[in-house]
């Protein structure tokens, strides 16, 4: 049978073969295109090799006949340029690989440009004022480029884009403005207050490659502006309340995250945002809390089950009786078995460890930091936890943390230090929220990655 | 200078030495006997190449001169056969060294036979029916041979000879019989009821190859049997109640090992051995206990302090409350900083780690197993800590233990766990006391070549 080995750097790519040897890479290219297989529903669009980290790659291709025609092979692999899931069924006769079964194999080039039109979905839940835009701000560093609001546009839009991610604020889809809501006597988090129905159309439509004109949340007034022309992005991040509560929403989303902050944690960073950044009064945050609470648990909370990494932050346990909430202990929840995304582990996948890496070669000050890592299920889910708790002092603690923890998908040793340490004034960037939003930022490339990578190479 | 590079192995050899490329063995051999630079004290003996573990060798000498004579070479290195710490000052000059220093080096070959002779002497110390025993056939295993009294000696002989290890107990060293510790009411760990003066004498003995006339404390009869003759071996283990207890003789000690079994642990192994296997009392063998505890705690608890390692048993933490004591928390106590011994560790060298190896990989039966390490102080003194609570059920779970083990003094993989199946039957051979004595019999072996190795090797 024919097989193909290809780089994950091959996504997105419009590809054309050649033999190994001597053929020319224009004779075939126009015979080769992926439209050529490519089903009604997957977008034409274009995306430029410029400026992306994808560039062409070439990649070794074992046809079984040095007589079949290359776009014969990549019609007989159905799945090699069609979206996931799609039958096979729609695409033409892949008799000819069986009849040729025998027949001595011959290498070919293949040749890829980023064209590949597949826009990988993540979600990330999470309330108002919880790392959301730290998060983002750190994945779209892993992925090289600046995030910055649509130039030209709306100066209080919610959207961040970058050469590879475009970041949408679910708060664009409120269906009632701060006033609605005041007039309904419902809070932002009631499902009534938000229009999923076009959440769901928009996101689906930008998945599938298409433009869509997203309406803008203002934050500052509470009303609802103009719409904004959103592109479909390489990688599309949907950010907000509720990006795992609606079933449709969900069932689009190829990586999910939701950031979960403690009561007490909660508490202390809303006081430290919007008592000192928003002038708001303490008694006024206590019942804004209190009032968001219920709904909170009821819309927000519950879409922990569906998230395929949970970060919890908790207070830390390192100092008996801590409130003050200064150092954490966070935990990062991986769900096990899913097809992109591999957990990552410490000293040795499976077992249950916990290491406090102050020692003899390490010095820590008061209170130290200590790790745990183990098995666990979680809302019935067989699921790892990497958990940290404490924080770093040093540059030296942070990379002795690094070289030890395993399958963080980063592509160089240190990466998740250099990462943290470009953006040392994020907040996080000394504990656990900031390196596992870190670690979760390379996972998200790599699913990204596997996500395209597959596109291109049948498995 | 000169120097010599030489395998371990080549240690209690008779060398000669010989260019590398041409020089026939035999023509160098009777002028470079080690004789002929040994200081007058240095035993004579020879101890036969063959059956031994420590074969000939060949090792590259490198002179600073074509012209001196490999015999001068050695005369001018007093330190290469004569005893640790002895002056050079006793030796032939050296001023040939010197003179020579800018000649062209040439390469010779020294070849040597088992015929160093240096005995490396080990302590054991513990209480009776502590698993010495046990420890002493596991520590001969690692050597190759097996263990056995002395050939037509005394049938109770308590010594145990194997090809390169000499197991004498320090019981024989009681000055009182039974009914002479009767008569003056002291208990056998009592220093009063043991020679420690003819105990160092001839340890000292041995440990500069000697042979000795030991005396032999019959343990059935509770008399002072006639003296066995004992000859120098390769390596000496003295076990018993006082190895360390002298300081005589705790300086004759190039590594020292403590079994420290908690009250409740030595209570259910003493019930075992002496009521099970002896047909004692339970109330005789409380009483015993008792009448045994201040000597106890006063001559051989005391020496804890003194030894490299510290094998501790103690019952297991795993069952909450349990009283039973057939599933054993273990920790090794490992010095730091010594010449001839490094640590094993799990993980990360330095740091505190806890482990249950139990898991997505490995399957263990109630109440599992966890493993602790971690450095500590121990009388004031830095040492890293090896715990291991619970017990093997099968296989797969000691080699995979082993495998996440450091600094084991391993030759190849698996060492450990094929030890350990040897002796399956061994008490022990399930939980940590016999992970850790094996260990400490594989750390013994490496003592034993790095000294030995030292003696050939200037550094």
């Amino acid at each position: 049978m024919a097989s193909i080995t290809a780089t994950a750097a091959a996504a997105r790519a419009s590809c054309y073969a050649a033999p190994a040897q001597g053929l020319q890479a224009s004779q075939s290219s126009s015979t080769l295109t992926p439209k050529t297989v490519l089903t009604p529903t997957t977008k034409p669009r274009v995306v430029a090799a410029a400026g992306s980290p994808l560039g062409a790659f070439r990649s070794e291709l074992h046809l079984s006949s040095s007589n079949v025609r290359a776009s014969e092979f990549l019609r007989s692999e159905p799945r090699l340029f069609s979206p996931k899931g799609r039958s096979p069924s729609s695409s033409p006769s892949s008799s000819s690989s069986s009849s040729s079964r025998k027949s001595p194999r011959i290498s070919v080039l293949i040749i890829c440009k980023a064209a590949n039109d597949k826009t990988v979905v993540i979600g990330l839940a999470a309330d108002s004022g919880c790392g959301k835009s730290t998060f983002m701000r750190r994945l779209t560093s892993v992925f090289g480029g600046a995030a910055s609001p649509p130039k030209g546009g709306n100066p209080d839009s919610n959207t961040l884009i970058s050469d590879t991610t475009t970041v949408i604020c679910l708060d664009d889809y409120h269906s009632l403005d701060r006033t609605g809501r005041k007039v309904h006597g419902v809070t932002a988090l009631d499902p009534r207050a938000n229009n999923f129905d076009l959440m769901y159309e928009q996101v689906k439509a930008l998945k599938e490659g298409k433009t869509v004109e997203k309406p803008v949340y203002n934050h500052v007034s509470g009303l609802l502006d103009p719409a904004e022309t959103i592109a479909a992005p390489k990688i599309l991040v949907i950010e907000g309340l509720h990006p795992m509560y609606d079933e449709r929403v969900r069932e689009l989303l190829d990586f999910s995250v939701y950031l979960d902050i403690s009561d007490d944690v909660k508490f202390a960073w809303k006081i430290q945002r919007d008592m000192a950044e928003r002038g708001h009064s303490l008694e006024s945050i206590k019942a804004s809390i209190a009032a968001r609470k219920p709904d909170f648990d009821a819309y927000i909370d519950t879409q922990k089950q569906y998230a395929d990494v949970v970060i919890q932050v908790l207070p830390t346990q390192l100092i008996p009786d801590d409130n003050e909430g200064k150092i954490l202990r966070v935990r990062m929840i991986m769900k096990e078995g899913l097809e992109n995304f591999v957990p990552a582990y410490l000293f040795d996948e499976g077992s249950t460890v916990s290491w406090v890496p102050c020692g003899r070669k390490l010095t820590c000050s008061y209170p130290g930091i200590k790790f745990f890592y183990g098995p666990d299920t979680y809302y019935g889910q067989e699921v790892s936890v990497l958990e940290m708790d404490g924080q770093f002092d040093k540059l030296e603690e942070l990379i002795y943390v690094e070289s030890h923890l395993s399958n963080t998908s980063t592509k160089f040793y240190g990466e998740i230090t250099q990462q943290m340490l470009r953006h040392a004034d994020f907040p996080g960037s000394n504990n656990g929220t900031g390196l596992f939003q870190t670690i979760v930022g390379l996972k998200i490339r790599e699913v990204y990655e596997r996500i395209v990578a597959k596109e291109v190479v049948p498995v």
